[in-house]
């Protein structure tokens, strides 16, 4: 069974490297991007574990190991 | 409009971020996780563009700026 995690800045905080991005692309002709907020993306593989008990586990993982929840949030999925 | 890019590892390219990842979550207890792969998530905000030019132009920037094509591989999605 695989996960999918997504941990990204909360919107009310600044991402300086999506700015940076923004500005690049701007630099080189893509003008039509008016915003970037770059976030990390996990690919977990998960093994003796129903669907409910791959869930509470990831959710347990993106909370207390992935996420910095100062500042970022996370959303999950489970894949079969 | 938005976009989504989804940048990871090729499959035969070995992480070992998402291997330090693994092992730290084996030893906090996690040991259903078997193998961790880590990837950069990017969303981009797009003005002036329909649908069709938008997958254009975020295909264009995921391949030349956002991807390194020799170790890495891109995912896209538009969204309305």
């Amino acid at each position: 069974m695989k996960a999918h995690v997504w941990v990204m800045l909360k919107t009310t905080v600044l991402d300086p490297q999506g700015q940076t991005i923004q500005r690049a692309l701007s630099s080189l002709g893509h003008a039509s991007v008016k915003e970037v907020r770059q976030g990390k993306f996990f690919v977990l593989s998960l093994e003796g574990l129903n669907r409910e008990q791959a869930k509470a586990e990831v959710e347990r993982i993106a909370k207390d190991v992935l996420t910095n929840p100062v500042i970022e949030e996370f959303r999950l999925e489970i894949l079969d």
